[in-house]
């Protein structure tokens, strides 16, 4: 019995660690794949001098597989790209960006290389384009997201339906019961942001992370969507934007509020107020900061257990 | 063992059809209760002397267990309290309300309630009003909805954990693989509405139903937020909202806009620019329109194949 996901990237278990901005550096990312999982740098926070530290540090940190994420509309994408394959980095997620620029030249590398999607459209581009491996992520996912809006229990059925490549659910999954739901729905594996992102390894502001905690129902939102949707925790930023937004902004107007390095100042600087907290509506389950070897044993452990209680219910009824 | 909503409820199967306006009248409930799920009438768009006409003909139509949906902001709601305690209705489903109010006085006649939530905090507020089974409701199901978005992925274990009423999961499940996830995220049933409003049983006009089918990804949207969130398919009226809210329009502006009788207009007369077209996000795999008998047959085998699959996958890693 195989799991396409684990022997693609020659893992123990099929949960990838989400690639994010301010929270997935080396010291994440290694103790996700040190503990059988899949760490993924997250480039999109990165210079590329600093991915190149990043990628020094992982190699000293694990000698498991792991990865790159890189959004595909990063401003210094190209030095990007070819850092990535100078180093020898053998796994690259793209994600927020066409999926026919880079796949080639990253494939001619020796590299395996997953997209991250939000409908089947892109799900038959990365077909096209030699993509090995689709993370589809639905509504509920923390940062930026697609237009359509459409949630991981949707989404996952509709892309198992058009493509035969492997699936990595993506967004509202942070226990095991939401891995046995997505593996359900029909995914080969999971990718998990926001439960990584308040681990003990993470690299966000304890600040940051303490609002995550403080979350609950209803506590995020998805803005932005004139200029491009993103979750983030409500707080004074995500108001100004909803009261402009309600008051008919402009995306001009918008784009002049939201300015530069708001990411940043919310989630590495500790700006609660000012900065934009990206983080998933599975924020709500989260209520503490927890090393990544928990996160793992506790997951899997809910996964088993719910599988074992579904088993034998395939003919109560 | 033991399914909590067949028990409770004395069906075959905990699949519940979703009371949903212009489609669920006795026609479709009664098809529902006789292939062993559980039919409701929806008396969110009848008069009650139309609702009273469709009890009578239910009664004749199905000796199974069944029930009626009656949203609580309805007009004439204590009309139809009384009439269905007078007509000896046994099951009653809640929504769009508090559970406080009415939630004794149909206890106190011998009926079974069950109430629509999207939040923990009214899982809470149901208990303590002796609600009997929770129907938790995520972002994607079709019609009114709730304003934070929480989807059914989210939804569901976080109901879970703070409640021992029974649950059932609406929003996104028209497939075996949809209830499968259910089952997986701590449900006891599921809620399946537009599945079944797109049935040769439903009342819905055939026009409605043919965008129904023709609804692709992204074809739906929550729309009119700051009135109350509805989700409707994307026609002439969604895109004057649409229009409208970018500007900035007011709550007033858009209650005028709105008017009265839209979702008549657009469900029941099939008046596909000028009607409000209520639909959920799973409408993108619907493709045909289907006998409820093949519906449900469908649901349980691919719901019991999913879950065979999976049984075998607790110890693979």
């Amino acid at each position: 019995m195989e799991n396409k996901i684990t022997s693609i990237f020659n893992i123990k278990y099929p949960i990838i660690q989400g690639g994010m901005v301010w929270c997935s550096g080396w010291k994440l990312a290694s103790a996700v794949s040190n503990q059988g999982g899949l760490g993924l740098l997250g480039a999109g926070s990165m210079h590329p001098e600093v991915l190149r530290e990043h990628i020094t540090k992982m190699k000293q940190a694990t000698d498991k597989p792991w990865g790159v994420n890189v959004p595909l509309l990063y401003p210094e994408i190209d030095t990007i790209i070819d850092l990535i394959i100078e180093e020898g980095v053998k796994i690259v997620f793209t994600s927020a960006g066409n999926p026919a620029k880079y796949t080639a030249k990253l494939k001619e590398n020796g590299i395996t290389v997953a997209h991250v999607i939000a409908n089947s459209r892109f799900a038959k581009k990365c077909e096209d384009n030699g993509v090995d491996i689709l993370v589809a992520e639905g509504f509920e996912a923390g940062g930026h997201n697609s237009r359509e809006e459409t949630t991981t229990m949707v989404l996952i059925p509709q892309i198992k339906k058009v493509t035969k490549l492997p699936i990595i659910a993506a967004g509202g999954i942070g226990t095991g019961r939401g891995m046995a739901a997505a593996m359900a729905l029909g995914a080969d594996g999971v990718q998990v942001g926001s439960r990584f992102a308040a681990s003990k390894e993470s690299s966000a502001h304890p600040d940051f992370l303490k609002k995550v905690i403080e979350a609950g129902e209803g506590g995020t939102t998805l803005t932005l969507k004139k200029l491009g949707p993103v979750r983030l925790i409500h707080n004074k930023f995500s108001a100004q934007v909803a009261d402009a937004q309600s008051k008919g902004a402009t995306i001009e107007e918008l784009q002049e509020l939201l300015g530069k390095g708001r990411a940043k100042k919310g989630m590495f600087l500790g700006e609660l107020d000012e900065g934009e907290l990206e983080i998933g509506q599975i924020s709500s389950m989260i209520e503490d900061i927890k090393p990544v070897k928990v996160i793992m044993e506790e997951m899997l452990a809910e996964y088993r257990n719910t599988l074992q209680d579904l088993s034998g219910k395939a003919f109560q009824f």
